[in-house]
């Protein structure tokens, strides 16, 4: 099938699974989820395929890519949790009474049809399928071809579970080729929403050329501000968790700001605590302790890594400056005992996350109540911040009335 | 200024906005109705030009253009009614307490900076320039060169109150010539959104060449479906009202669907009420009242003028078949008494709006309870529907711990 065939036999098959009871939909996911177990040999045999074939690759890369039969396992977990969640499809909010009896509310309805365009991690086929499913909306996935074996492998063992179920297999698309990217970024009569994942030249890519709308998961350089008077310990805790807790993930921390009255103070003490983090710091922070000097690409940097850039600053003011400046509109954190400086801080900084007195590790679908996610959105528009089943989704109005015309 | 040192200074203007009191803000609001007032007779006199600039152009085009003193009564009224409506920013939804004692919610914010593109109407600098800033966001106008001495009396009005009241003119950019668009376009780092009102063409060039997410606010072809056994009274009353009360704007009906139960019953006396109203009718309408034959052009076309479209459907589901092909998504009813059926419509048309024994006409932010809006969006992404204030915001996370770190 061509790119405009695969995304318009997703467009027709969208609208049976739209009204599908959440029974069927979660019937669904139980089925994968015992498909992906039964076929684990086979999945890991693909698998072995694409990493061999990344030999020279980094280790990192190399994990990202291999999937080993705890990680399918993990894979079905997630799937179970996902048909434990709530259907958002059909609930009615804010439904209200009109001074002329009309009844009015918004019923949320499924955005469609949405591509995912992914690199590197090849249990993306899975999630996305799963919450796109759940939550109404059918999927195009194009997944890179350093993991091509492993997607197709995925993708039919999704497939073999929609058979089962007696779905139309319409409603997971895959495309394999790289040239599939330009011609799936104009079907704007079939495809409703594009979300990128991967690396930064991905995402401009997609961004730069989709006549389709984008909801961006862009990059996270994540700050944290320790405040005048914090509590020290609290500030160690917050930056080690926020650093080395999991360095690899975009609400990891990369720019500490240390207000100039608690250099001295904290600075030795996180010295300590983060060993075998590389400290990248500015003239005032190598007063203190032991750094690389940083530089001002450093400011911009997600390093994704064990390394943590320092900046001391001379103001509340100046932190946000900093964060107004350098920040990528993820996750900034404050730390501080001062209830005026917390509230601004919430206030004036405008990221999709901002947390008082906790790790920016907490911007997390799991984490803040939504449960899974397809990934977190840097874009302000629809979605901003972990986008879960509800994101997946819009609102219609439904109006309900007993002949009621305009006057 | 160039069009990006414009985006600029809106952008820089923004934060301060963005954390004014609705307080101050409802104060400019008032003080811009004042101004208009005292304003008039400039605001006339450029109007004058631009309506003489007009004289050969339809009635219809004239009227949107003409500004009178009736009319600027009425948009200083709007105004008013603006800075009563209650002030979205700063609101926080959904605050839960999580097991790990964080308390989490979401925060309304502004998107930053809209820029609306526009054709015709003047009106829309005085209502785009409200609904912006009253919901903390700054505000990119580009009207259409017809309208262009009118425009800038009315920025010329909008700036003046708001160097009244001490805010930054920055807050509300004016473009005015055509080239601007396209370099408008390419400012994603200073523009959030762009929305463009007017014809088709504009909507389809803005869509097509922006760089910046798009909210489309489309074409209306909205239907109505009279199913067997609906009361006929009621059906005529929603069809009248639909068709006649005011036919050039976007939820006004443009295609009826007759159940071919009721054909017989139903379209003489249509006939007879809708007097004056060209009726373009397939085959089997034909055969009941005297038709101008419908093309397959018809189904697809918004009059916006007083023709009606009428089919004769031989079943429910037919009538959702043509609803889907050639629907724009904006609004549709059911005149029903049957409730599997109300139920199943509701259920499966994606539109808008989709409405039970009411008028097309109530797809209104006023008649929806959202207050002035800013135009109804056929866009799924962010705003489905009526945009008023609310939609002219986005959510961030607020998490306060006490210290809390991820395990």
């Amino acid at each position: 099938m061509s790119t405009a065939e695969t995304c318009s036999a997703a467009r027709l098959a969208q609208p049976t699974l739209a009204t599908l009871t959440a029974a069927r939909k979660n019937a669904w996911l139980h089925r994968l989820a015992n498909t992906l177990s039964e076929l684990t040999p086979a999945i890991i045999e693909a698998n072995s395929l694409d990493v061999a074939a990344a030999s020279a690759s980094s280790a990192a890369t190399r994990d990202r890519l291999t999937l080993t039969a705890a990680r399918l396992e993990a894979l079905g977990r997630g799937l179970r949790e996902i048909a434990a969640l709530p259907d958002p499809i059909g609930e009615v909010e804010n439904q209200v009474l009109r001074p002329n009896g009309l009844r009015i509310g918004r019923m949320r309805i499924p955005l469609g049809v949405v591509a995912m365009i992914f690199e590197s991690r090849p249990n993306i086929v899975v999630d996305a399928a799963a919450l796109c499913l759940k939550s109404g909306n059918a999927v195009i996935l194009k997944g890179g071809k350093e993991a091509a074996h492993t997607n197709a492998a995925l993708v039919g063992a999704v497939h073999a579970a929609l058979r089962a179920e007696g779905l139309p297999v319409g409603l997971v698309g895959h495309l394999e080729r790289r040239e599939d990217v330009d011609e799936l970024l104009r079907q704007t009569q079939t495809v409703d929403l594009v979300i990128p994942r991967g690396g930064e030249g991905l995402i401009r890519y997609v961004t730069e050329n989709s006549r389709i709308p984008v909801v961006q998961h862009f990059k996270g350089n994540c700050h944290c501000y320790v405040d005048a008077g914090a509590d020290l310990d609290m500030a160690e805790n917050i930056v080690v968790n926020g650093k080395t807790q999991r360095p690899g993930v975009c609400n990891a921390l990369e720019t500490l700001l240390v207000h100039e009255q608690e250099a001295a103070a904290l600075l030795p003490r996180l010295a300590r605590a983060l060993q075998g983090v590389e400290l990248r710091g500015c003239e005032r922070t190598a007063e203190h302790i032991k750094v690389v000097p940083a530089t001002e690409d450093d400011w911009h940097t997600e390093y994704l890594d064990l390394i943590l850039a320092i900046r001391v600053v001379p103001s509340f003011e100046a932190a946000l400056d900093h964060i107004r400046r350098y920040g990528s509109n993820h996750t900034e954190a404050i730390v501080t005992r001062d209830y005026a400086r917390a509230n601004a801080f919430v206030r004036e900084v405008g990221s999709s996350c901002v947390a008082v007195n906790a790790s920016t590790r907490f911007n997390d679908g799991g984490e803040l109540g939504l449960g899974a996610e397809i990934g977190i959105s840097t874009s302000k528009l629809h979605a901003y911040g972990p986008m879960g089943l509800r994101e997946l989704t819009t609102q219609k109005w439904v109006i309900y009335g007993e002949g009621q015309v305009r006057a």
